[in-house]
């Protein structure tokens, strides 16, 4: 089948050499000649701008847009003068659904289908596939199918949910039509919501576990901390490496986001090259507003984030207004920040 | 080798079949004299009480206690006459770590050996071998190495961490000697306070997906909630046993607990047969507890330990509180609960 | 001076009655003919529809909307054919400050000024006076002082901030212009936002105190929960009323919540007409998206809003969630909801 | 009355002053020589060492203990010989409710009274006077009470509680019997947990408030954030010392704590002296392990403890865990911490 690829970078492009691969036919353009140049020498299509992209597929043509979220809309801005009814608008990239709400209604009356699709994988896509959440009119979709098929992972040799005796569905192959527009995106937005938590529970064992050493005697007395009733329940001194990798197997913690902070704890048990200034992309807070909007109980959900915005200074004033405040009623002098 | 099992339960009953599949030689005692028998019927030996299992294990004896947290001390008692210098005891149960660094020191002076051992895996691990985070003097973890090989999953199909090339670790085969005694208990306890926050991650992530449907005119408008500000974004009705199967393949949210929770939503969407009375068994608080003694910030763990609390009802009379003081400054009278 | 009141609910009508007290001139009007006829009796002058309510008022007219959040574009709607260039409209009610940038916006081409007024003080404010934060353009805002200095409490008998020697400033009487429009009800959002979590650190506080007892042999005990380690340490059996009331005291936490709190406990210490379902006016809501937005950590605001959807069942799936993943990995069967 | 005071630290020299003046009789000691002779200036009877105080109070005896909780153990030893039958030991420090248990038992056999007392008030309370939590026998508490009484603030000119009526109760007085042994520091306990997230409140608030102006043209852009869907909502600048002032009249949220911070923002909107490591004495923590013991959800509290411990690095290893795994799934690297 044959798809346009516009924007080239990490994702877009494996996701071009994995369609290549799969004997698919690639127009591929980024602003960047250099992306474009490196996929035509695997095998794609390259194209000179968004107008020669549109002039070299053939209608109906499926154009996918993977680019950051805060450029879709001009890159459809600059598609659409090329583009005909019967056509279809795909967004992978990570953007809001309520984004994907405004597009699909703005295209609509042209005849042009959109379709959201939210795409986890990361720069492992290329070789294990991509998960991918689809959002639009069933019969675009339905029309992508080849693809969205080649993209997905594929059964694999994980094994069967039990209970599902009939033909493979698409979700077991890794691809799922969730729901109109918009609807990609919201699962995905969810599924990066949950990502955080399950990061943060990680994140927040292994440093428990590197606190275990706390009543020994090589540990510096902390003046601002009450001295521990117990010192001899924390004499420990784990091997973090170790224990992420003896959970890979049999425990009930087992996941691939384990076995990644496995593969970076053998690399270097501190973790020293990692400054701890977290960033985060824009899901996992949609997550809590959606969760906020529709008064669900989100804590989990929200503490990552929120942990995050720490990791990042942005609770410094609310610090200084506690010492403040215990400055005022008891005297008490804090010690000053390094 | 010879193992003594006490406490044939649905873990000690079935890693005595796991370690007979792989020729050990077991002695077995329960209280409940049909639990012996339905494993002497399997091979093993059975014993009629702990006397007659300490006299037909040959010194130095290896005997796991396999029984809930608070009766091992009970079993300890009963063992303990029956017992001599060099014998080993191992608490294979979910115990706090804090009564091994107890039971190690009691059993000490008595030259009997004590091994805690956490040990993951469930009603799965007769199959899939269990994760063995185990504490205690080195030498007598060495010498009881063989039933611990055979209890764990073994390298099995898993990739192995890249970096990791030397012959496969202990950690690599599913156990480890995680140091001095308690060790393994606290990392269990660890394990276990993740497990409860990877839980409520997915709980609180499927939650909101079932509450995507907000704004749609088919449900009921909440007189206690304010109105949505935008219901067009809110309009979705997932199919959740899709998305979690299509998070399986390829996502970085996929893990075993997804497994899990793909099974029970392909069983029932509803979860009808589930009340949401959320029981906890300890590890969760004692990680908690351990957190906060050492001055570690665990907002996950422990918000997923309180939504459990919460479940049980045990924030009602807070709730009342609220609703008290809503009603003292601002005339709201709140909704009577059901 | 001269104000025009639209909406005489329990705090507009309140409103008109501090006013005419303190001699100003106000024409009042409310769907509620009722309503009307009852300030008309306290010495107001009475609108039979907007129209009206505009005639009767002198240019530059005053017109204050004390309206719930969502009626208030319908009111403007209703109240612009009659005003001109040079009137004032004043938005006093619970508005998300979003709108109030939206409808300066679309008066200020009819040289029609916008104010938006953040009001406390509920039921009390008729006696203690309404604490006002204020958004708008200052000549607007300036004009109107006299109106809102009487509305205000006040400097009263509270002692003033140490280091304030000049006259007192408006925010020591208890109005404060806070900056351009939305400015009041940015700061009355944020003010709601903190009430919730003070509101929830009393509610835990007590709902802990209650539980004090939980070692006690006359309580029963639950199945679901892990036994005490030490149930000697939980044998109390507290009066809340009179702990409330020893806090009001000489202590860090009195507050005017607590004296809320002390009145609701002295009055039933069960608090038995409570059902414990906590609604959520919107501004809680507000403050948690803002600080989502802005990457401001805040996690105890937003745990006070969570924990007054959970209180409305919000999370019984989530719970039901994590009850099917024990079942499946552990066959633990949950005590099925009453 | 008579009373010997051990410990005269800030607390305990304010509180013999107040005694003073109310016209008792102090036997005076501490370590400190220079302590002792400031207060024999002011009234008391200075005492060389604990055997000499206990020789300077008549039978029976009360001596109040006022030394931080790690001391105390050792102040009741070096008393003890000292002191005999019919005697009574009042720790009003901020010791942990579960000592006191262990101290009453200890001392009950030697027919020597132990009383347990909250106390709260800090540098304020020599004019304000002290709210007081106590635990103990009724008898021996009953005994205390001209002292109680001029320690604590009296009614004051704090308004009755509605439906109070009979004549002040001690708790209206400022001081309250809670129960048996440890309830007056169990009560002092959750006491310190409430103010924890009562600070932590107004904290989160005040930083919103801050951050009020991120859409801003003038404040930098931040690569590691998703840029601000909406700027032009964020684009206030709040003068903090005044919104505070504002609330303390009329407003939900007054509240001592709040009294305090408007001075703090009126001597410097920065906070610029305060460094943001923010200490926990214990009692926050200790009020979390009472909840998790008892299964009382108390996310507020546990989030304000836990807010502490992030503001002194406790959770950086954590966020290190996360840059890594965002490293090994997307090929993100994080902004090195400065």
């Amino acid at each position: 089948m044959q798809l346009g690829m516009i924007g080239l970078g990490r994702m877009g492009a494996n996701m071009v050499l994995r369609l290549l691969r799969a004997g698919h036919q690639c127009v591929v353009y980024d602003r960047d000649a250099a992306a474009v140049a490196a996929l035509v020498e695997a095998g794609a299509i390259g194209a000179a701008d968004p107008a020669d992209l549109c002039a070299r597929l053939t209608p109906p043509r499926n154009a996918w847009i993977m680019v950051p979220a805060a450029v879709v809309e001009r890159v459809i801005d600059d598609l659409l003068p090329h583009l005909g009814a019967g056509d279809t608008l795909i967004d992978g990239g990570n953007s809001n659904y309520r984004d994907d709400l405004a597009h699909a209604a703005r295209l609509a009356p042209l005849g042009i289908h959109f379709i959201d699709c939210g795409t986890s994988g990361g720069v492992w896509g290329l070789e294990r596939g991509y998960c991918l959440m689809i959002g639009g009119e069933a019969q675009a979709v339905e029309r992508l199918d080849p693809i969205l098929r080649s993209l997905a992972p594929g059964l694999g040799d994980i094994e069967r949910t039990a209970g599902r005796t009939d033909p493979p569905s698409r979700a077991e192959q890794g691809y799922l039509h969730c729901g109109p527009s918009g609807a990609g995106h919201f699962v995905k937005m969810v599924h990066n919501g949950i990502e955080y938590a399950l990061m943060g529970a990680y994140a927040e064992g292994f440093n428990l576990l590197r606190h275990a050493g706390a009543g020994r005697a090589d540990r510096p007395a902390d003046a601002e901390t009450a001295p521990l009733r117990n010192p001899e329940h924390y004499q420990y001194q784990f091997d973090l490496a170790a224990v992420a990798e003896v959970w890979r197997r049999g425990s009930v913690v087992a996941s691939w986001l384990l076995d990644l902070t496995a593969t970076a704890l053998q690399a270097d048990p501190e973790l020293a090259q990692f400054g701890g200034r977290v960033s985060d992309s824009g899901e996992g807070r949609w997550t809590s507003l959606a969760a906020i909007e529709t008064g669900t109980p989100a804590p989990l959900l929200t503490a990552a984030l929120f942990e995050r915005f720490s990791s990042r200074g942005e609770a410094d004033f609310a610090n200084q207004v506690l010492s403040a405040m215990r400055y005022q009623f008891g005297g008490h002098r804090e010690r000053i920040k390094d």
